[in-house]
């Protein structure tokens, strides 16, 4: 195992590194299977922000926040997605500043979590973005069990300002992330 | 059907009502199966709030969101749970202001979200919070699949100033949402 290994305390003590710098914890008592807790690394939060689909988006308004679930495709440090009008769309304009939650569940209870802190970024339905929109619209229409039927399909919209689509990305400037491996399920 | 119903063109244009009071919308073409998106009540939001576990918690800080899955347990307008030391509650320390979003996948492509607005309202380890801990944790306690393992155990944590554990609750001032129907699932 990595450096920084510790015994956490029965009662989810495991979770107190969060923000700290150890990068393996354990947390073992006789209610609970032997987890291990890790900070992931930066290659490692980009490899599964890249292999998912489907995040959280946070963004915020006059210190509100607001929180949807959003389709997207990520490319070269950036996470591209396309949006209808609405609140959303009203308030990432007004404060680019954005959060993305992306997790996958494995065996057991195993997971991963991560989270990028970006800036949104509107691309207009102009010269010098289409390559970008057909690109991510490739990599979105592979997705084909959309969360939001209807908000995305595999159709590229008409490049034209009647588009009701408004394609974005989010430029990603800090990821962190973490994993629980469930010991119990390890081969 | 209720009123407001309205034929969707294709390309998802059913989802551009975000915000709009129209309470159906269709979405039906050749590619799709018909679905139907519909805004929930307060009430319908309220009841999928109340039945699940399992949120996405969103808070900000100096206009930059911060999103986390966390584990909760509604009663009485307040959804209630527990954290350990970290940089969310750090955040709402500073900013109560925060979303709660909850979800529910259904048969075939159905679901159904709702998103509560409120407030953060640290609940410390005294005299007067005992029964709301207690209740709390009775509840949370039920959901034995915790995604954090550790984070939340079902053990009443030791009321004292020691407890590593933050006892909150949200109390939500607004909520919104929505549920697709895929009418091709239904009986």
């Amino acid at each position: 195992m990595a450096a920084g290994v510790s015994t956490a305390a029965p009662g989810g003590e495991s979770l107190a590194a969060r923000g700290e710098n150890s990068s393996c914890h354990y947390s073992d008592n006789e209610e609970e299977a032997m987890m291990i807790i890790r900070e992931l690394t930066h290659n490692q939060c980009i490899s599964l922000i890249e292999a998912k689909r489907v995040a959280r988006l946070g963004c915020s308004l006059d210190g509100q926040p607001y929180v949807v679930t959003i389709f997207y495709a990520y490319a070269e440090g950036h996470a591209y997605a396309f949006t209808l009008p609405g609140r959303k769309l009203d308030i990432m304009r007004a404060n680019p500043k954005v959060a993305l939650l992306v997790e996958e569940t494995g065996s057991g209870r195993s997971w991963k979590s991560a989270m990028a802190e970006g800036s949104f970024e509107e691309l207009p339905d102009r010269i010098g973005h289409k390559t970008l929109r057909e690109r991510a619209w490739t990599l979105l229409s592979k997705y084909s069990d959309w969360w939001e039927p209807g908000a995305l399909k595999p159709e590229l919209p008409p490049v034209t300002d009647q588009s009701p689509h408004t394609f974005f990305r989010i430029h990603i400037d800090r990821v962190t992330g973490r994993e629980a491996i469930d010991v119990e399920e390890q081969p």
